[in-house]
């Protein structure tokens, strides 16, 4: 029976960079999953996007995105360093372009409300779209840019993470893993080969199968829910097509294309499916190619590369689950839903504090697992 | 150096029909391809549809393309009796169905054509149609229904072959080839590690790259070009979808639906796109599902599997060439077109026939690859 200080149940990029920053401030760990990064860490676009992803009625998840955004340049030069990979860190900002007049008057909303939180927006003709974006189609009536806005690629950054948690020590265990308990307390694992690892905390970052990991008290079971995304990955064969994030809503549905600094481009939009199933649907592929193709039409001579469907961890109030359970010794990292690539350098950095008896970032605090009654939540999911 | 009565030059199913058949009969053969079966064997749909592929104008190719449907029960039955290996024949029929009046109007003078060719095919109402087809969409006004165009599954088909033209004894090596010439006759081929094969007679079996093949003098060379084919493979999460092959012209596209046994959909197009290029296109594989789910609206909740890309070899009059060239010990089995499957029993056995001194069938007689004169085809290709 090994021990180690502390056991992370995922090895997604939240997992891995909570097992890394714990490693940096002397806890021994190590971080158990069966196929680490082959959930939305994988599937993500890798969009860190405070500004275009603010939601009326989310302030508080609002601080808590800005101070991880805030966080990412750092966080990613130093991933970098330790590891000598690359991430794809860009910083060419993102533009959400209009499709219609009523559209257009949504965006200067929008952009008002980004004026009384202090974020740096500004309003583009369509003519201007135009000169910052050429591949855009023509007529968009404008486009609100939100030069904070930036990007990571989110499989760059898995791999680089993987290096540094094994060069820091971390030991990273594949295995499907369930909760140990003794005497009310969380003691380590149990993995699916009947070995057990001993662990003076365990950290659930499970992402959407976070619930589902066994031995986990009814009442601390984490309040998510499986919300399917998808995205496709597609390769312009005459070069970067986008300099930008590229995001729009056409006849109501969302989309985004994102252009990576090696040519390819990874198109996505927003979904509320729900339940465990991860086959894309060949409706799902057609109406995002069309929404896509009505944005920016020379993703039509792009080459396809791939699709990737995965499930994020939606949570009541859209908010995450960080920080402590009231049973001791077990952490919550998990329900993330659309901004766990955004939401990693905070949360880790969260997690670790807890770990080390250290201070919290404040804009954390508003998270912890506990906000959900259990009975809220309901039974028989 | 090692020799054998007959290489064929391409490992496609019609490459690996001609060697099974000419081993049968008793000569010794090897296939030379560096990846056998990775082009239009692979991405085909597998639809053996004289009758819905026939076009005015080409009646000496319709005779053709009858005398091999013809053929293909008995020898699709025969390489599962020798392999013991499944290679999907299905023979449900086929519905061409209309997308407008004017489309069906086409259709009836389809029908009419047919009557007067001899073949059995009737018009169904749209009501008829939806009973036949329940997930046909709901306001198609009719369609054409082949009972005699069926389908087999390629890829089994390919697998099959492979395993049939090695239990016979023949060699399949896994290499380029160029073609050895010796005293102004075909005496082998140049492997691309150096090493050399000798043979009685070449056959060039290489699809749409049959051109691209080093050695054969210009004025032999086959007159093919390159024209794109793709298909799109989905599963159907709740069963089959379809019975029969579902074939439509939507909007001028036409478009095509073949239900596999167990619960694949082979999604594909008519393409005239030329050139080498195998990636498969964005705006490509939009417009085939957009279209596919015109005509099959459940499809939108198939699972995507796969797109295929892959180059078929058109010919000036769309007609294969299958034969004996000019130069002694050169054949050609190649050009096929939109027909490889379909032609794949009657190429193997004219070719099989013309190196054993036999009967070729007559159908094939029209197809000599010395109809096009090399001038006529054009220099610079």
């Amino acid at each position: 029976m090994t021990g180690t200080d502390v056991i992370v149940v995922g090895g997604g990029v939240i997992g891995l960079a909570i097992a890394w920053r714990a490693a940096q401030r002397g806890l021994s760990a190590a971080v158990v999953d069966p196929d680490p990064g082959s959930g939305a860490s994988r599937t993500a676009a890798g969009m860190l996007a405070p500004a275009t992803e603010l939601y009326y009625g989310e302030r508080e998840l609002y601080g808590l995105n800005r101070a991880s955004a805030d966080l990412y340049e750092g966080f990613a030069a130093e991933l970098e360093a330790a590891t000598g990979l690359p991430v794809g860190y860009r910083a060419e900002g993102t533009l959400l372009t209009a499709w219609d007049a009523a559209d257009l008057a949504s965006l200067h909303d929008l952009h008002i409300f980004h004026s009384t939180l202090g974020l740096s927006s500004s309003m583009v003709t369509g003519r201007e779209l135009r000169a910052l974006e050429p591949a855009t189609a023509p007529g968009l009536p404008g486009a609100l840019l939100a030069p904070d806005d930036h990007q990571i690629d989110n499989r760059l950054l898995h791999i680089a993470l993987l290096a540094a948690v094994r060069s820091a020590g971390v030991d990273v265990v594949a295995a499907r893993a369930s909760l140990r308990v003794s005497g009310g307390r969380a003691v380590g694992v149990l993995l699916d080969d009947g070995q057990e690892l001993s662990a003076g905390s365990v950290v659930i970052a499970g992402g959407a199968w976070s619930r589902q990991i066994a031995g986990i008290p009814e009442e601390l079971r984490p309040a998510v829910r499986p919300v399917k995304g998808q995205t496709l990955r597609v390769r312009a064969p005459g070069g970067p097509v986008l300099t930008r994030t590229v995001r729009a809503k056409v006849r109501g549905n969302a989309v985004y294309v994102v252009p990576r600094a090696g040519g390819e481009l990874v198109i996505g939009a927003s979904s509320e499916e729900t339940g465990f199933g991860v086959e894309p649907r060949a409706g799902a592929i057609h109406d995002l190619l069309r929404d896509a193709l009505a944005v920016v039409p020379e993703l039509g001579e792009a080459h396809w590369e791939s699709v990737s469907t995965s499930l994020r961890p939606g949570t009541p109030d859209n908010g995450p689950l960080i920080g402590a359970t009231d049973m001791e010794g077990l952490l919550m990292a998990t329900g993330h839903y659309r901004n766990g690539i955004l939401l990693t350098p905070i949360t880790a950095d969260a997690i670790a504090a807890l770990l080390t008896g250290a201070a919290v970032p404040e804009t954390a605090l508003a998270f912890a697992p506990g906000r959900f009654a259990a009975a809220a939540f309901g039974a028989g999911r």
